[in-house]
């Protein structure tokens, strides 16, 4: 299902997806399409776009293809997603050490649902980090996930 | 010498800061202006402010007075130091695990000088995160300058 999200494919059209959305959390997946795990994340976040067009936009952002940014955000396991409001970059406390990206996949739409509502008013009372609302049992373990960068 | 460097008092100063320099980097040092490592940073900052005026701007920032962006930026100790250049964060290697600020006071003027034309050069070429010139015998350590926040 990735064809059906756009894809990111330079620094240069991150930059702008991260500049020109006004009060809307952008969602950047970081992945590979042929990633099982990215693949599974990516039929998710497309089976919720709809329901979250209002509030967010999502994009797929091949790591291979953005270096600088993967590089930035310490980017080692996929998918690793990020979330920025207005331009600046949007932390979670998922209860890890890690604050700047959600590693893995989501459990269910559900838990992103709720995580992209918890962005979206924290952002818009002007927080740039929020706590995560998902149930801690939901969050996927990474060393489940890694994959070789 | 604080009173020589504007201030930025609020959240909504520090993201106006942020977004509104082009092709300029901008510096943000975070603190508070009654701290003796504070104002030694800021002598500094203020002595090199004329000379690196086409490249950098310079602003301080009272850890009290934004804590969405102290805790944004895990400010624990000050003073703390952070670059930006159009709009976004740069990161810096400095050779230790933190690459998101620079903790302590800069050496010499020279250091800070030498720094800023790394950050200026690397972001303009679109690097988001760029490799310290400083001699690492030159970098604080951290231990003597915490300050309990």
């Amino acid at each position: 299902m990735a064809w059906a999200l756009a894809h990111l494919c330079t620094k240069r059209e991150v930059d702008g997806a991260v500049r020109s959305f006004a009060d809307k959390v952008l969602i950047l997946r970081f992945g590979r399409s042929s990633d099982p795990g990215c693949m599974q994340l990516d039929e998710l976040l497309w089976k919720t776009s709809q329901q979250l067009r209002k509030m967010a936009s999502m994009y797929l952002v091949d790591v291979d293809e953005v270096p600088v940014y993967t590089r930035y955000f310490d980017i080692s396991y996929v998918p690793s997603t990020v979330f920025f409001f207005n331009g600046q970059h949007i932390k979670v406390d998922y209860g890890s050490p890690d604050h700047t990206k959600f590693v893995g996949c989501f459990k269910c739409k559900q838990d992103l649902i709720d995580l992209v509502e918890v962005i979206f008013r924290g952002a818009m009372r002007g927080k740039l980090i929020v706590r995560s609302p998902i149930d801690p049992r939901n969050l996927p373990r990474y060393d489940l996930l890694y994959c070789d960068l």
